[in-house]
């Protein structure tokens, strides 16, 4: 049984794709009402929200925390674990623990995307990796000791110039061999970089069970419905691998947040009935 | 009748979608051969060819030039037609100015894509927009006189930050009341950028007459096949409309020129006679 979360966050530009931005209380509430089972907390800091506070509004609507989104780190700090510079990884680290705590206390996952960073377009790429596997290794470290799940997204290739595509990210996560590091799918990103005419379900398929999350937004990052992304196709394939976690709807919130959010899950429930 | 045409560059880096790089004469031969109506010029000036040679070799293998590309002006110069900067916006009408006289000559049009620019993402747009709207104003002009249609392309948000999708290019051209100015859509980016679940076919309807120019290449930006858009609706839309224009590939040479050209258009043929 697929579980749908909202993505909300505690702030975030025009541009960003989140449903809801600023008031997470409200938006927690909202959610809840318009029928999701969970709220993705997209967060700068884990100190942007009072932990207990939502955790007392989750329970009184019956809603949970899925994950903890990291990327406005990235966005407004520049906290990455590819950085040249030793402080900075440091810190990018450093923030993702205070998020894995979070985690722990909420008893979900939590995403590395934008945090990731870049390798140098001319330079020693290779250094660089090395510095990417050293902080993915010290953060899974951290999170098997608190038994949270990292979820590691493929962002295409505008946001990153790096394991791009699903098979690049499975392959590179293999060789960390830790069970907590899990792959994050995302439609908006698969459309652009997944490999041949089946590649979105191909990929879906093959990551089987180290696919550990999925983020729906349409073709334009709008809702699910409002772009030609094949979501029907792809919830077949999610039940056929047997996928029964968390679907976060990560997209820009059109026409308004409300609008984005309920109709984007009933569009995706429409073809669940008719699957 | 739709004939198809292959992306051959004067030079460019390895990222850029051209199908060929360098060695034009070679590459119109190595078209020909495999099948193309017609050629693509991929320029950074009008200088980079001999024209004469390049004709003569075009009409020895019964291949034509369907098309002037200018994207390398922006990339390489960083000219533009929505500078800031008065002299770059002269040097950038110039650049245009002289593929328009190339094209004169091969009875080709010309592509302004990369270098529509960028507005600015504080400040006054709307200057910037003046400038934009005055420096097409001359070019459709320049190209009225010697009978030259100027394909202008809507791209994807990341590459570009205005006129992204088919509906805001067809409306802001139709303001300007030329009917040298005609709409080039590229599948790659109408993958990221068109609305609704029929976009892509939708866009090609509603652009009908002032579609004056396709690119393909797929999800991916490799060749048609490599990928999940679906040519094969494409295809039926485009003749839905009439359409007996160029289609030109301009699409990453994966895993090689030579295999990406011939594999893409035969893909593309096999769909055409299934269709």
């Amino acid at each position: 049984m697929i579980r749908y979360s909202a993505s909300v966050a505690s702030g975030g530009t025009e541009a960003m794709p989140y449903l809801f931005k600023g008031n997470v209380e409200a938006a927690v509430e909202t959610c809840a009402k318009n029928g999701f089972d969970a709220v993705e907390l997209h967060l700068r800091t884990p100190y942007d929200i009072d932990r207990d506070l939502i955790k007392e509004i989750c329970e009184r609507n019956n809603i949970t925390v899925s994950t903890i989104g990291t990327g406005m780190a990235y966005t407004f700090d520049r906290l990455c674990l590819t950085s040249d510079d030793e402080n900075i990884r440091r810190d990018a680290i450093e923030r993702i623990k205070g998020h894995i705590d979070l985690a722990s206390f909420f008893k979900c996952a939590v995403i590395i995307g934008s945090m990731r960073g870049r390798l140098p377009e001319k330079g020693d790429r290779e250094k660089v990796l090395g510095y990417y596997r050293e902080s993915l290794l010290t953060l899974a470290d951290y999170a098997e000791k608190r038994n949270v799940v990292l979820l590691v997204e493929p962002v295409n290739r505008y946001e990153c110039n790096f394991h791009n595509s699903s098979a690049e990210m499975k392959e590179y996560l293999a060789t960390l061999g830790s069970d907590k590091l899990k792959i994050l799918l995302d439609t908006y990103h698969m459309n652009i970089e997944e490999f041949g005419q089946n590649g979105m379900y191909d990929s879906i398929r093959e990551c089987g069970e180290m696919l550990g999350h999925m983020h729906f937004a349409d073709s334009n990052r709008k809702r699910p419905g409002a772009g030609h992304i094949d979501f029907a196709g792809i919830l077949r394939t999610l039940n056929e691998i047997g996928y029964d976690k968390y679907v976060a709807f990560e997209c820009l919130p059109w026409p308004d947040p409300e609008t984005a959010s309920a109709e984007g899950l009933k569009y995706i429930k429409s073809l669940e009935g008719g699957g």
